[in-house]
């Protein structure tokens, strides 16, 4: 079987999973005595929303369980760990059906914007509340009893505010309307990166599997699993967003599938960021009079810019770097794993086979 | 001294704690590495949008800790009571905020609306979801030790979905540019009213201090003392409702703050519905053809329907049926409390204090 394959059977087995939960909402829904029309309501912001993305995310945590257990998982073990897979999913479905509104986008994995239905409109604030909420009631009903309950409810708790604090850094640092490239900088980005998307994307995952996998949140491991592989995780996540901007910039539609918009949007991005460090003055009046702009003709001058500073270059210097320090960070996790012998150990092979998905991607 | 003055006196205090509150969430979010302007954004978010309203639901936490300890309380527990108390404040702030720009709405609380600000516009979507964030991360900071800690999280989960679902009701019933009142009746606007509004101002607050009283979740009592606490406070928030729909039709703005809307609002309230139980065939094309309109003469119309069926000694009746109704409920508690000899138990006084603030009310 191919590697394809098998990716492909895995998506559908997870996939399989939304079926259950979204029919365990629903049928809670009706049990609370709601319209027919509001439970149908509810299925299409389910429908729409949650299951549509590449689900990397939700996926992840089943890959991770599976590595730190060492074994494949048993069918109660898979349905418990895509569940919290899926629990991210909803989690991401808030913030985009939310961040969708903010920032006034058009379509959204190919298909138009949650809000953009014409019976939809701003009702999708609170479509998102309720995906939001749904995280909560799954995890309640499957994971009451367990130990770590607390805890990945805490985990989801504090990964949401801080990827809110993130969006309203983003949202105040680059607002679509109005262009200020002095708020603008590397380091600005880098927080914005780690807040609006690493814990959330790389963290919550991995710290999801650990506590599934039985590594105790009070470990008395030094340095502390968490703490470890958090020390790991949020720069991946970092790498991670900075190939997104790169790729933004410079993948053709066909290799990225979208078009990049980030100089039109006036995002905070890691190349205009780059740019802006080494500008000469004359560069940075070509960038300020040109970023942001919705103009075919501005965005050419930014990008004439970008290349006349060395982008390219420097993305790929930043690429070579980032991959070797990252390799060093999970070095610091021994080679039989982090953790008590015969408990389940955190393992190297669980950043490892993140690393390995993202080094050098084209899209 | 006057009632007036211990009632302003109290809410002081009460507004003393959310100073303390918001100096810790500050403090935290600049201890995160957040920007200057950021943690400038996110005091005025809270400023703005948390303490201006009446505060009778967190003051009410208070209150309702005092009775069921039967003693005034320590600094310690008196802070941790109004902590709760201002959660709810924070959750309810999380709602107006989201609330008002999905109903496009102008003013609260005398004051424009948050999203109205001119550098906010709909930043305060974000912002809404960090005032619901800051509940979770107070309340365990300041309960996490507590036995009772995963009830009150799981209690403002609950809470907010409810809430979320009654929003959806609303929303897709009464949304205010397409008027079809075959979607109304007495029996959404009940389902609408408890959901919306009677959990998250009713049974939360008493909920909450029921357990910093320390009445367990898993009584051995019969009735549980937490099903007997909402049979009592559900409808008592069905009552405060529909007398809150009763003043916005009949109140002068001098009585009641604001100029009622309802009408040309298009919204599901009490008045309309029960029009249309008994309108006349003539009355209801009235209704149809005049409610929900944004013209003074068709809100006029609908107004003396509202007269001629009746709707003034409806209310009169229902209100007299509800009080009966709710003492009745009151006294199913034992006059010495229902729990264990010795430990807190649930008393008469929490909602017959409630019922005697409702009760008659004109503003």
């Amino acid at each position: 079987m191919s590697s394809a394959d098998s990716k492909a059977q895995k998506r559908q087995k997870f996939e399989k999973v939304f079926e259950v939960i979204r029919e365990e909402l629903l049928t809670h829904f009706n049990g609370e005595g709601m319209p027919k029309e509001a439970a149908e309501w509810y299925r299409q912001n389910l429908d729409y929303n949650v299951p549509g993305g590449k689900l990397n995310r939700g996926i992840s945590v089943v890959d991770s369980v599976e590595i730190l257990k060492g074994r494949a998982l048993t069918d109660d073990e898979y349905l418990k760990a895509a569940i919290l897979g899926w629990c991210i999913e909803l989690l991401q479905a808030f913030f985009l059906v939310s961040d969708d509104i903010m920032d006034s986008s058009v379509t959204r994995r190919g298909q138009p914007c949650w809000f953009r239905n014409e019976k939809v409109g701003l009702i999708a604030i609170n479509d998102a509340f309720m995906l939001e909420a749904a995280i909560y009631w799954l995890i309640k009903k499957h994971f009451r009893s367990e130990p770590y309950y607390i805890d990945i409810v805490e985990l989801f708790h504090e990964t949401t505010y801080q990827t809110e604090m993130g969006q309203l850094i983003d949202l105040i640092t680059a607002p679509e309307d109005h262009v200020d490239l002095s708020k603008f900088s590397l380091q600005k980005h880098r927080l914005i990166v780690i807040y609006k998307t690493a814990y959330y994307s790389f963290y919550l995952p991995v710290a999801l599997a650990m506590h599934m996998s039985g590594i105790p949140l009070a470990s008395s491991t030094t340095p502390n699993p968490y703490t470890l592989a958090q020390s790991i995780l949020i720069p991946l996540g970092e790498y991670f967003q900075i190939q997104d901007d790169w790729l933004d910039f410079s993948g053709t539609p066909e290799q990225i599938g979208k078009i990049g918009t980030d100089i039109v949007d006036n995002k905070c991005s890691w190349c205009i960021n780059t740019a802006l460090a080494v500008a000469s003055e004359k560069q940075r009046k070509v960038l300020d009079e040109n970023y942001g702009r919705k103009d075919a003709e501005a965005e050419k001058r930014v990008k004439a810019v970008f290349v006349e500073v060395g982008v390219k270059e420097k993305f790929e210097a930043y690429e070579e770097d980032a991959y070797k320090r990252i390799i060093g960070l999970i070095e610091t996790i021994p080679v039989d794993g982090l953790g008590t012998d015969g408990a389940v150990k955190l393992k190297r092979e669980v950043f490892k086979s993140f690393l390995d998905k993202i080094y050098k991607r084209q899209k």
